[in-house]
C-alpha cells in the first residue's frame, strides 16, 4: 500500500501539496491514516510537466520526509501537472526502478493496489508487455507490469479501455492459476494533457482515492492532504475521473 | 530517540537478537513501543568484534527493515560481543556520520537521549574534543561529541567516571547559556571486552532501559526484543551496569 | 566490463586481496589496467561463506573506492571461499539488483563479458529461466538472466554443462535474430565447495582471466593484483578452471 | 581536486551546460582532462535560481555519470543562474554535507583546491566560523569551513574582501603552524545576481579557471566543456571576475 498525489490547474510549486499542508504527502510517508500500513518510507516519486513533452522525475530510496533534495525540488519547481508518490514496498525491493511514478514518453503512472499473488503472476504478466517496450522494463513490480502492458493495448488512443483490457486479463489468469487473493487497482496516469483516476478490485474492496477541485484544477489523492475533509469527495468503486487543465473533472464507470 | 541493543556472552550470530525475535531491533525500526517516536527508519547501523582488537562496523542510511546488507551480515557473522543502532534523527541530517554505534580505536558508543538546545550547545561540546581527536570528528550529532569529548577524559582509563565529568560539563553549560531543556543520556559503550550501561537525566527522566543475563552473557537493550518481558529487568534512573564475558553484571550508581 | 576476483582455500580475511595489494579489487574500481573501461565505479558486491551453506552478501551501488563499509568488512570477515566484484555498467542500470556475485541458494556467480545487442535478446533469454526461478530475477542484467536459465539447465549437477547449454542457446537466439555483436562469457561460480572459471566468447575474444596457486588454494581474477605478474597464468581462450580447497586446480576446455 | 561550472546569462536548460557538450561536467566525472584526478566520482551537487531569492540544489553521493535523477532534472529545469560540480575528494568522506555547491541564505559557493594538512588546521577554521552560523556546519570539509568562515567576515557586503581576509587567515594559522603544504582557492560564487569567481594560491599554483560569454552571460570552468578551446579565456593566477546577468565581467585582482 502506498500514498500517492495528483495535480493539475494553475502552475503552483510543487511543495503548495507535497511539503506544506498539514497531512502532506511528506507528512504520510510517516503517518498515513487511511492506509493498511502507517509508514510509507520505501523510496519515493515526484514526476512534473514543463516546457518539455515528456516529464521530468526525481525518485529515491530513502524515505520522503528525510530527503533534503526532495524539499529543495519541490520548493523551486513549479508545474501545472504533477504526480507524487510514497512507497510501502509489499513484497519486492527497495530500488529506484520500483519507484513510482513511472514514466514512459510523455506518460506517468502511479499506482496502489496489488496484483495478488504476485510472484506466481509476474512471468504472465510480463508476457503482456509488447516486444517494443519489454527491454523498458527496469523494476519488478505488478504496478510497472500493468503500467507497461496498458501501452501494449492501445493506452495512447484509449487509456480507459487499455487498462480494462489489462485488468480484465490479469483477472482471468488469475483466475485459471487458481489465484484468489484479489487484484486491486487505484491508480492515477497522464498524457501531459489530461490525468485519469480509477477505483477498482476484483473483490469490490480497491484501496480509498479522494478528489477536490482547486481553482480550475484537480487534485486526486490517496487520503487527504489537509483537515478540510468536507471538501474531498471519494471516488466510488467502481469509479473513476478525467480532467483537463481548465476544464471541469467527468466521472466515469469503470469496470 | 532511538533503539539499541549491546550484547556480551557465548558468539552467537547476530540475527539471533538483531532479526529473528518478534520485537527484534528490525522489528522496532518500524515498530518500537516504548519509544517517543514509534518509527527509527533514519539509517541504522551494527558493530562486532572479532578477532581484531577494533570492531567491525557496518552503518546506512536507509531504513533497518528494507536492507537485503543488514540481513546478509547478521545470518553470517558471529561475535562475542556486538552493538546494533537505529536511529530517529532528531534535528541533524540522516548521513552515515550520524549514524551510531560510533567508534574509535577499539571502543563502540551508542546513545539515546539528547543535549537540549543542541545547536546552542554544539561548539561548546565541540571544545571539549581534545585535539587528537578533533579531525576524527565526522558528524554533527550530540551523540559523536559526548563520546569524542569522553574520550579526551579519560575514556580508556575509567570510562563511567569520563562520562560523569563530560555530561557535567555540559550540564553546567547549558545551565551557563540558559538552556532549560534536558540533558538525556541512556548509553552503552564498550572496549571489547567489558560493556557498560548507564541511564541518567538532568530531569530525572532518561529513556528506559533495560538487561537481562543471557547464558553467562549479558544483553542491553533500549526495550525488550521478545515477549518475555519478565525476564528483562529495568536499569533505574541513574544506575548502570558493566559486564564482562563470563562474568555476572554488576550495577552502579550514575550521578 | 568489470573486474573481479574468486578465491578459495585457507582461510583468509577479505581484505587480503580486495583492499590490501598493490593492485587491489578496491585499486581497480578507479584504475583497472587491462580492462576496456579504466573505471569500475557503477557498484560493487562481495559474497563468502561462513559456517552456513548459504553464503553472506553485501553489495552496493556506489564505487568500491570510497565505501567506509566494505572496508570495515573485508577487515573483519575471513573466509576459505570468496566472491568480489566491481563493476562498469554497460547500458543497464547502477542498483543494488544488478550487483555481481549474484546469488542463488549455495550458488554465487560473477561475468564479465556480455550478450550482444541486449536489449533485443532480453525477452528471448529471460524466457529460458524456469518457472520456480523466475520470480528470484531481481534485475535486468544479461549476467543474471545466464546465471538463471543455468540453474535451469542442471547447474546443480552439472554446471560447466549447464553453463555450455545456455550460452550455445543464447548464440543461436542471437545468430537467429541477426545479432552480429559477440557473446562473451569470463566468469566463475561456486557452490561453496567448489570454484569453476571459465573464459569463452562466440568471436574468440573473452575479456581477460588470470589465476594462480595460494598455498593450497586459488585465486581467479580478471587481471593481476599486485606486481608479481609472472605468479599469474592466463586461462587461454576456450578453456577453464576447477578447484576445491586443498586439491590442485584442474583445467578443462569449454566451448 | 573536483570540477565546476558557473553560468550566468539568459535562461537555458541546466543540460545545455551540464549534460549535452562533447566534455560536460557529467563526461568529466569520469574524464577530467586537466585535473590531478582523472575520476570525479565522489558525489556532485547542482544549484539554480528561480523565482525565490534562495537557490534550489539538488546533491548526491554517487558518481555523476549514473544518476538519472541528475539527467532528468537538467533536462527540466531552466535557469538564468546556476552552478554544478562533481567531486573527487580529498581524505574527507563522500556523503551529501561534503558536496559542493554550498548553500547558505541566497548565497552558493563552490571550491576546487584545499588547505594543505587539513586535519592539522581544521579546528583553527571552524573557530573563524560566527556562532550564528556554527550550527549550520552540515560536513567536515575545508571548503565547506571557508565559505562559513567568510560569511562571516562579511560576505554579504563584500565578497572578495571577506573570502581575502579569510584567505590570509587560514595561511597565518597554516605558518604558525609550520604547515608548509600549500592553500590553494580556486573558487566561484554568487549571491543570486552577481557570480565570482576567483583563483589563487599561496604557493602561486592555483588549480585552473576558465571563462567565456554566452550571449550576455558568463560561463565559469575549471575546464573548457566544448572542444572550442579558442573561446575559452583562462583567469591568471592570482585574478578575479565578476559578472551580473546582462552586463560585461568585470576582471580584478586577487591577492
Amino acid at each position: 500500500m502506498c500514498r500517492f498525489l495528483a495535480y493539475c490547474g494553475e502552475p503552483v510549486l510543487l511543495e503548495t501539496l507535497v511539503c506544506t499542508p498539514c497531512h502532506s504527502l511528506i507528512e504520510q510517508s510517516m503517518h498515513a491514516a487511511e492506509a493498511k500500513t502507517e509508514t510509507n518510507g520505501d523510496g519515493f516519486g515526484v514526476g512534473w510537466y514543463s516546457e518539455r513533452t515528456e516529464p521530468g522525475r526525481y525518485c529515491e530510496i530513502r524515505p520522503a520526509w528525510s530527503d533534503e533534495n526532495l524539499q529543495s525540488i519541490c520548493s523551486h519547481v513549479r508545474s501545472h501537472l504533477f504526480f507524487a508518490h510514497v512507497r510501502a514496498a509489499t513484497g519486492t525491493a527497495v530500488s529506484r526502478a520500483n519507484c513510482h511514478p513511472f514514466k514512459a514518453g510523455r506518460f506517468l503512472f502511479m499506482h496502489n493496489g496489488q496484483i495478488g499473488d504476485w510472484t506466481r503472476l509476474r512471468r504472465k504478466v510480463e508476457a503482456m508487455i509488447p516486444d517494443h517496450l519489454y527491454a523498458t522494463r527496469t523494476g519488478t513490480t505488478d504496478s510497472e507490469a500493468i503500467f507497461l502492458a496498458a501501452l501494449g493495448q492501445g493506452l495512447e488512443e484509449d487509456s480507459v479501455g487499455a487498462f480494462r483490457k489489462v485488468l480484465h486479463a490479469i483477472r482471468d489468469e488469475m483466475a485459471a492459476t487458481g489465484v484468489t487473493a484479489p487484484l486491486r487497482f487505484t491508480a492515477t496516469w497522464t498524457d501531459g494533457e489530461r490525468v485519469w483516476a480509477v477505483r477498482w478490485a476484483s473483490d469490490n474492496k480497491p484501496p480509498s482515492l479522494y478528489w477536490r477541485a482547486s481553482g480550475d484544477g484537480l487534485i486526486v489523492v490517496s487520503e487527504p492532504v489537509d483537515a478540510q475533509r468536507d471538501q474531498w469527495r471519494p471516488v466510488p468503486s467502481g469509479g473513476g475521473l478525467v480532467a483537463r487543465v481548465g476544464g471541469a473533472p467527468e466521472s466515469f464507470t469503470f469496470h
